[in-house]
């Protein structure tokens, strides 16, 4: 085993680094954030720091940078208190990709990368039509993180549009049906396998198979 | 599409709800979280709530929740500073899944659930054997949410260990290669395939793969 120590990190180049640092913990839930300014000027992003807050109020969270295209984003989420996510597909996720190049303020990524938009009655930030698993939140809390400047956004989900048969009868949502993508790292990008659901694990009882690929590539 | 809505979602069977909204993001981070009381009993526990803070300095979040079997993990990681994320492969993961059942305080997952452990010198936290990624981590700042009673966990990395020829020139981390696994759920893991690694993205600039996987099974 290779070992880097915290001296030797800070002082690797600064893009290996932020690709190191930024693949390390594992695969992402990958998503389009989309929103709209409350003059109707839309915006759509990639992001991959999206996590599972809680299930009960259904809390997710996510990480926004200081940076300039995430500024609109982060602005239009202040504003109109509203925004969507939106999952990631094969057959466009070099668009979807694109959505991170620093476009001018004011230029919509729905128009410049492609991506057709849809409302829902009463709700103001759009969603990306070519999902098949969308999400409408209404932001509750934003927690300014002094230790790096990052700004952590925790909404609550008020809709989920998916496409019919995807939500299995326990409730889980199958994103190896949905083709669901994700991403490890900056830009590098998978499409996963199932392997095994397994049932629930309690002590004394030897873990079990309730669902399994037959044939899984590894 | 299928549309629910806030009200519905509130009105969903407890267990469905849980199972749709630990889903509903797509794939997590999955890795087995390694800790030590000062009294040297090891606690190990799956966690797929890990997110990327920021890359300088290196920081990771995850959230903790207020159950029984997370506060052995809470309050050593409160009591000695340093706790291990270590990543799931396919060989193993019915174990690694184990380690989220009830056992008592005072029984170690590492040894009911079978796994090794090991130590780095002048580090508490024991970190998995069996993993390929590896990583060492100190307590940087504790968030208690009152919107739930969850904990964020923001640390540090400090150490990251890993088998040779798993960092790519970029720095690039190929959990392809290192077969790492994902969770999508509460149950249901998967192994992702490379699909494609992007061009970072510029305005007027198409976007183009760099290296993709020839044989993408879709």
């Amino acid at each position: 085993m290779q070992n880097i120590k915290s001296e030797q990190i800070h002082q690797l180049e600064k893009n290996y680094r932020t690709s190191l640092i930024n693949s390390i913990i594992g695969y992402r839930a990958l998503n389009l954030l989309g929103t709209t300014s409350n003059e109707g000027i839309t915006n759509l992003c990639i992001i991959s720091s999206v996590f599972h807050l809680g299930a009960n109020p259904p809390l997710i969270g996510m990480v926004i940078r200081p940076e300039r295209e995430h500024n609109d984003t982060l602005r239009n989420i202040r504003s109109t208190g509203q925004y969507t996510l939106n999952n990631v597909l094969p057959e466009w996720y070099m668009h979807a990709h694109q959505t991170s190049a620093s476009y001018p303020s004011g230029v919509s990524e729905f128009d410049t990368c492609h991506f057709k938009k849809h409302y829902v009655n009463g709700f103001k930030a759009p969603f990306v039509e070519a999902s098949n698993v969308q999400i409408g939140l209404e932001l509750r809390e934003i927690i300014e993180m002094e230790i790096n400047g990052t700004t952590l956004v925790i909404g609550e989900i008020v809709h989920i549009l998916t496409a019919e048969g995807l939500i299995g009868s326990d409730g889980t949502l199958d994103h190896g049906k949905a083709k669901t993508m994700t991403v490890a790292g900056l830009d590098t990008y998978y499409l996963p396998q199932l392997f095994g659901q397994l049932a629930y694990a309690k002590p004394e009882v030897e873990p079990h198979v309730l669902n399994a690929n037959a044939n899984p590539n590894i």
